[in-house]
């Protein structure tokens, strides 16, 4: 069966042999900015589409999925999250989910390219909602630089909302990188990264889990969820901290005073559950599990 | 980008906007059967997919994630399954993994066409490795018929492992069919059918759960899971019965004598959690939620 260029999208995933497409009404726009290229679609289903580098990195009909996971369970794992650093995440869905909070005070987010963002505030406003909240400073920076250059404990919690470990997104994946976020988390602070499908992407996330380990983080732990237009509609995220993650504030988590789409305390505990395949991967990859 | 059609194998998911593609390397056989077409394709990373009449129905590679969640989630609900009914299931790797259970005494399994079960003996012969077992028989025959026929209270699990609620599979959703699986279960039996994508087919999956209570059957309860190769990569079984679906026999499921790739009782678990928009959209359109 032929998907034609004219009305379809479709990003190869290479390394599974496999393609996701869209049918879509039209391109919206497309530009080169000094970092990426970035390309906006108006699907038939899915609400607006974002591609970067021509790799998907949301729609307006699911990105739900994605940023509130990769949001609230890390910051219900926090005891008091209150400064939060999130490094990428120019679409400001996750900002968004983020400010949710009553008891966030900071916000940094550090994004290397504002074209990001300003495409975003155009063609996905409801993510962009909170961008002016007091309580968020958005940055157009390196975030590999700010990592390195801010003080430590000056964060309780970092968010990694990058894009996929090849290209400029592959020095968030390093030993280095995650030794800088312990710095600046101190003793209780957490990290959560974007770790790729569980079923396609096994090896990097027992290499991720390795190298936050090596960091100095003592317990790293990723949740599930899925996630229809990243590869294998399967998606996870991965906390790396110094205390147990496997426990939360659920009351808060129940009581909370937002609304979520996907995200609830049942889901939080569901989407640490690990398939038997991914523990024994995870165990015979991690020496201190 | 143009997906080539040499090259691919592409399943369009018509409400969904969206299609899903595989790299093959070449189609192995393709036959129309008084039923349906099927097709075999070596693909290049998911080893061979079976399709019938266009729908991805399983690859080697990840059909043990479909298989496992249709079987032991039921069975470990169950407090004492011996006798199983199939409906659908020609590939028999639902059928292999209820024959892990050393309790389950004797299997129906009821597929109208008896080329799916062969060409899954020549294909997919790891699914069929229980064919022989004492216990299986396996009815060529035409399910509905199959469920008006038997007698009452004849089994204590029925599991429908069918195609989408389109063309021939679309008589095994309805509220006809479940009041007959209902009589045949007697009060402590179970039913669990394959529901379709939560994401793509929540209209579907709600009608399902009225269809089942309708039917007479006092509890549903949705289990979700991923599953790459269907439409939106997160796929669901939806259980109904008389008593509690949300707790199962965990001892047993812990000290399970086989091997599972994916279930465990923490996954168990963790697919009856439902996201919120799903609860919702369940609550709006069920009465007796």
């Amino acid at each position: 069966m032929i998907l034609d260029k004219q009305n379809w999208f479709s990003e190869i995933c290479e390394e599974a042999g496999s393609a996701f497409s869209f049918r879509i009404r039209e391109k919206l726009h497309e530009e080169q900015t000094p970092y990426q290229k970035i390309e906006i679609y108006q699907t038939e289903n899915f609400g607006k589409l974002m591609v970067i580098d021509g790799f998907v990195m949301l729609t307006s009909w699911d990105n739900f999925l994605y940023h509130e996971m990769l949001a609230h369970p890390v910051l219900y794992t926090h005891a008091a999250p209150q400064r939060v650093l999130i490094i990428g995440g120019g679409d400001c869905g996750t900002l968004h989910e983020v400010l949710k909070h009553p008891k966030v005070t900071l916000v940094h987010q550090v994004d290397i390219d504002e074209r990001v963002t300003r495409l975003s505030e155009k063609y996905f406003p409801e993510l962009c909602a909170s961008n002016h909240d007091p309580r968020a400073e958005l940055h157009f920076a390196d975030g590999i630089k700010w990592v390195r250059d801010a003080a430590a404990g000056s964060y309780d919690v970092i968010i990694v909302d990058s894009t996929d470990p090849i290209g400029p997104g592959e020095v968030l994946f390093t030993e280095e990188f995650y030794r800088n976020c312990r710095r600046l988390l101190g003793e209780d602070g957490l990290l959560v990264q974007q770790s790729e499908s569980p079923i396609y992407h096994l090896e990097l996330l027992s290499g991720m889990h390795k190298s936050m380990r090596a960091a100095g983080f003592d317990k790293t732990a990723t949740l599930n969820f899925p996630q229809p237009v990243y590869p294998s509609g399967w998606w996870s995220a991965t906390m790396a901290g110094n205390g147990d993650l496997a426990t939360f504030r659920q009351r808060d988590c129940e009581t909370r005073p937002f609304t979520t789409r996907y995200y609830n305390h049942k889901i939080h505990a569901a989407a640490l559950a690990m398939p038997n395949f991914v523990e024994q991967h995870l165990m015979e990859n991690l020496q201190d599990k």
